[in-house]
Parts: C-alpha cells; structure tokens; sequence
C-alpha cells in the first residue's frame, strides 16, 4: 500500500460526483478511507478461500474474477476495467472464504477501501450510502442482462453484448478469456469472431 | 389499490428490523409510502413493454419474472416469495420500457413502492438508503451466484441449489417453470428428480 496522490482520485471523484453531490470537505474526508496498490499483470488481488478484505476501484488497468470447477475449468465472473469495481461481495460482508479468484490482466493502479474504512465511511458521510446504493443497483441491471443473454442469446449474440459494452475489450483481453467469460469454447469464440469479420467484409 | 392493514406491514417491518433500526415514528413514516396490492393467480404485475413504475414486496405468495425470446420461448429470470422483493431495477430507474413480464404463481398479496414514493422515503427517512442498499448487496451476492452456477455447475447441481434456496419450490412451483429457470428441458428435470428420488431410495 502506497502514497496515494490527488490525481489518483480523479477517476473516483468523477464516478461520486455522476451520483451523489459530495462538498469539497467530505471529499477530503472519503479519501482518508482508501488505500492504494498497484498490481503487476498476472499478480493476484484474492486468491479463492482467502476472505475478500477490499471492495477495489480501478483507476487504470483490467481485473478479472474467476473461479475453477472441479474439472480444473476456469470460469470468468466479471472483468473490471478502468472506472469499474471489483470485489466478492459475499465474502466481504461475511468475511467467509472467497469463491472467486482476482487477478490483473494489465498492470493495475486501484483504490482498495475495508470493510471497518467503508463502514466507517458511511457514519462520517451518510450521502455515500446513496452512492453505494446506486452503485449497487447498476450491478445487478448488469447481471440481470447477463443472467438473460446467458438463458436466451446465442453465442454470437452474447459475444456482440460483450463488445458493445466494453469496445476495446477484444484488443485488451484474451481471446480464451473472452470464451470463458460467454461460457463457449475458443473455437466457438473463433468461429464467431471469423462469421462476424467475413460479414463486415461482404462476403 | 386498496386498503392497508397494519398486519400487513409485518413481515415487511420484521424485514426492515433485520437490517436497520427504525423508531416507531419513522416506522409509521414509511408505512405511508407503500399501497397494496392483491393479485389473483396467472395475473399480470407488469407485463414486457410497459414502465415497471413500482418495486413490489411479496407478503403473500409467489411471482415469477421471465422473458419470452425470439422463438417464442419463456426464460424465467427470478422467482418471488415471501419475504422477497421483485421488480425490472433497469425499468424502475430509468422509466424505459420493461425487458420482463412480471405474473403471479399463486394468489398473492403485495406492497407496493413507486419511485416517486421511495424517493421521498429516501429523503424523509435517510435509514432506509442503508436498508436498501443492503437488499441489494444480498441480490447482488444472489446474482453472482447464479452465474457462476450457469457457467460451471451441472443441471442437477443447478436443481439442488434451487432446492437448497427454496425447500418447498417442488411443491408450489411447476415442473416446466423450475426447468426454465435452471436453462435445461422439462424432460431433463423430470430425469434429474428421477435419479435423485432413486438415489435417495437406495437403489
């Protein structure tokens, strides 16, 4: 845990100020709550049966979450790009083992903030409740969509969602990622990704 | 709309006690804020198109959501049942049209929140962003769940989670329903309960 200068809240003062209309001085007072870390690509940020200590805002870089089946399978929750945050929210309510794995799949630069920080947090500036809240609610938008593609939508379809949502995402992740996250095989992904070019194309 | 009765906030209140710590004078607040709401079974609390203008608290009975797709297929993405709330998040918030149909499984009664009401609940009872934010941490957790369970469990481990969630779910919820939600046939759930109801018969 480092230093943290004032540009590093820049990305973060932006995300508060979209939602809740914060004073200069409460400002101040939430940034006494976060800590750094910067994570090298490949490095872990949780690893599974570690309980999960930091909900973390990424002000630059790219994370994932992901668990691994019996089979020794990965399977991709959630990648977390610039602006996003990222955490096992049922292990840091609880302080139960962690399901999920986080790892960097660039170099990373985050804003970690505890469980006592967050809480802590919420007494001191009460308007944050509603920033959470908030925060919140987008999240499980976003899953119920997933929850939906991955009921309703052909592989193609989800893949198209995926970019869509996160455009430089074939240039900064995976192709094998990618597939794990739309829960198809590289091949599949493959085929696709050819199918969609050879269509752009004219063929 | 009709009518509410004050045994009809008990559930509701034993909820809100579990989270937050209201007086009684904010208590009586917050009642005035929700109307209620019976629905007989098969009927329709939102249907897919229309503005989901209220987030709804099953105090009796159960409700589904479900999407139907391009082929004409239903997609169940979450049942409701006492205790729980249901709504479209995304159509609530932005006041679009809603991706879901919203119907009763039974004969149930609900209370209702619009967003007008909720956010001068908000505001009148600021406790109440923590108990929401709260809710939606826990559906947050729920939806994770779900996807991990989607991308790396197998059909019948996917139907004893949803047992494990809802022990009596066999009784009150259809065959075809239970199947739409775990994403797998009627044919294959009524093979999974076979094999486990052997199973359990020692055979």
């Amino acid at each position: 845990m480092g230093l943290i200068l004032s540009f590093m809240f820049e990305l973060l003062f932006q995300k508060f100020d979209e939602k809740v209309a914060l004073s200069s001085e409460e400002k101040a007072l939430c940034k006494t709550f976060f800590q750094s870390k910067k994570l090298r690509r490949k490095q872990y940020l949780l690893q599974e049966g570690d309980p999960c200590k930091y909900v973390s805002f990424v002000e630059k870089g790219i994370l994932r979450s992901y668990t691994i089946d019996e089979k020794g399978l990965e399977h991709i929750i959630q990648f977390a790009f610039e602006g996003w945050w990222i955490s096992d929210q049922y292990s840091f309510l609880t302080g139960e083992p962690s399901f999920y794995t986080i790892d960097a799949l660039e170099d990373c630069e985050l804003l970690l903030l505890s469980r006592d920080a967050e809480e802590e947090m919420l007494e001191k500036v009460p308007k944050m409740e509603r920033f959470f809240r908030i925060l919140l609610q987008n999240s499980l938008i976003a899953m119920q969509r997933r929850i939906i593609s991955s009921l309703s939508r052909s592989a193609e379809e989800k893949y198209q969602e995926l970019v869509v949502s996160c455009p430089t995402i074939p240039q900064r992740v995976p192709q094998h990622m990618m597939a794990s996250y739309l829960g198809i095989t590289p091949e599949t992904l493959s085929r696709i990704r050819k199918q969609i070019s050879e269509r752009k194309a004219g063929r």
